[in-house]
């Protein structure tokens, strides 16, 4: 298997993921298979469509199809397998594979932005952490869910530090290209998974109004 | 009358009742004459905004700029008319004629989409929908009230099935293609009318969490 | 100091502003440093970053990162420096300051679209006016604060004012341009320091739903 065959994959599996993690995450609304459908796949592709219109360049599912039908297949199939994907075991599968879609898209969308030459080098991590975390916005704004934003999940910090190391790579050791995108990945992976297995949040210190007690 | 001129001023219709309509779903909280105007003129030109700048074409209302002055002129006179619109049978028509903006809205979106080549067979109907509804979306969020998709309200899967149908008359038939347009629009008009009109709302088997009863 | 230079410090200024009166707003919510971050640079850039979007043009801050770079260390200082901003006197200038960030960059966006010939006449408002409330409205949104359009405060409506004056201005007087847009600018933040000083709010008879008493 070549290395664009294994990204390629690699992106299926994060947009599943995030199409079924999102359907999940809006199923304690009573909410109808269309508005599965329409959340989940703006949860999966919306990320990538914002950064691609600040871009200026083609959005990314116009020519690959693929990662509309696969998102809103895994919606069907999250909506018509419900309970199936709320037993815990599998319930815990796709929260890990959603942290892994947010590592592996943030990390892709710093290196395309870092290929287009675009505002570096801040860009590639302004839209980095947009394309991991953007199209979770939109759905929670227009589910009246509170945002991410809002809380204390440790979710955007782990893509921020990935896309930042990421960007340093890129510009002083383009040569570890491979190699630095794959630790980056796992990096974000790892902390966002301790962040899940130990329900870590955002530490004390860093929160506003701390010093009101 | 050609049937240009036909479209035109269908669209024109569709306009002004999207932008009514808008001011009178808001018109239960104490907004000002500038929020009226700047909520209904986004549900009416709003959705069309989207889809042209995803699909990185101008948008449609920088060249027309009569959807922007009919569409103030119509929530200046939603505002202050407003008690006139609130009456039922007014309040009524309105409801149909925003019903038919989504139909047309949503036919015509698809058409153009389908000229353009964008993203086909899929973008044709995922830009008809948003089209459609995207305006309907922003002014709710804007506005602190439900999206329509947090609602059993039969709106925006007809207007799907329109859409789709007209893109399978495209792809299949585009010798019927103005034939195929007048069908979808009635068609969509005529499932969305029966679901004001008998108070329709999404089934129980299609919604999520069902089962849980 | 050259016109040119003015213009840049001024936008700076109201950059600065902007960031730090959005990183208070959110203050009495507990939120973390990223997301104070995310929210304050939102709306320093985001009104902007829309125009352009709509105009089709590279979104501004890709060619100067200064306004980005500037936005995030505001955010950052407002966060560590939280208490000393919620100071009477400093929560004050900063109110005054981003009445001013709103009058700077609605006319000077205003002068952009015009020079742009966008959607003549009614563009160079509309995008004003956007340019100037976007941002916050993003904000409010991701923050599930009450957006500033249902809200009775005098905000918006100067900037309209002021960006329709200006219009006009490059319309029947362009030879005036520099003196036309000192003067809106200092029009709107007359209006918005009176509305701020004496609690204006925008009045009953122009309120929707005001009959029903």
């Amino acid at each position: 298997m070549t290395v664009d065959e294994l990204s390629f994959y690699a992106a299926m599996a994060g947009t599943v993921a995030f199409a079924i993690s999102a359907v999940l995450s809006v199923a304690e609304r009573r909410i109808d298979l269309f508005a599965a459908v329409v959340l989940g796949t703006i949860t999966a592709v919306g990320g990538g469509t914002i950064r691609d219109i600040i871009l200026d360049v083609p959005v990314f599912w116009a020519t690959e199809l693929i990662y509309i039908w696969l998102s809103v297949a895994s919606c069907v199939a999250a909506f018509v397998a419900y309970r199936f994907f709320k037993h815990r075991f599998v319930g815990a599968l796709v929260l890990y594979m959603d942290g892994f879609g947010a590592a592996l898209f943030g990390v892709q969308a710093t290196g395309k932005v870092w290929d287009l030459g675009f505002a570096l080098p801040i860009a590639p991590v302004i839209l980095g952490v947009i394309t991991a975390i953007g199209g979770g916005l939109i759905r929670d704004v227009l589910a009246q869910r509170q945002t991410l934003l809002m809380s204390r999940e440790l979710y955007a910090v782990p893509v921020l530090i990935g896309c930042i190391l990421f960007t340093l790579i890129l510009a002083y050791a383009p040569e570890y290209r491979l190699e630095g995108s794959i630790f980056c990945i796992g990096l974000i992976f790892a902390i966002r998974a301790a962040a899940i297995h130990w329900s870590l949040q955002v530490p004390e210190w860093a929160m506003m109004g701390f010093r009101r007690q």
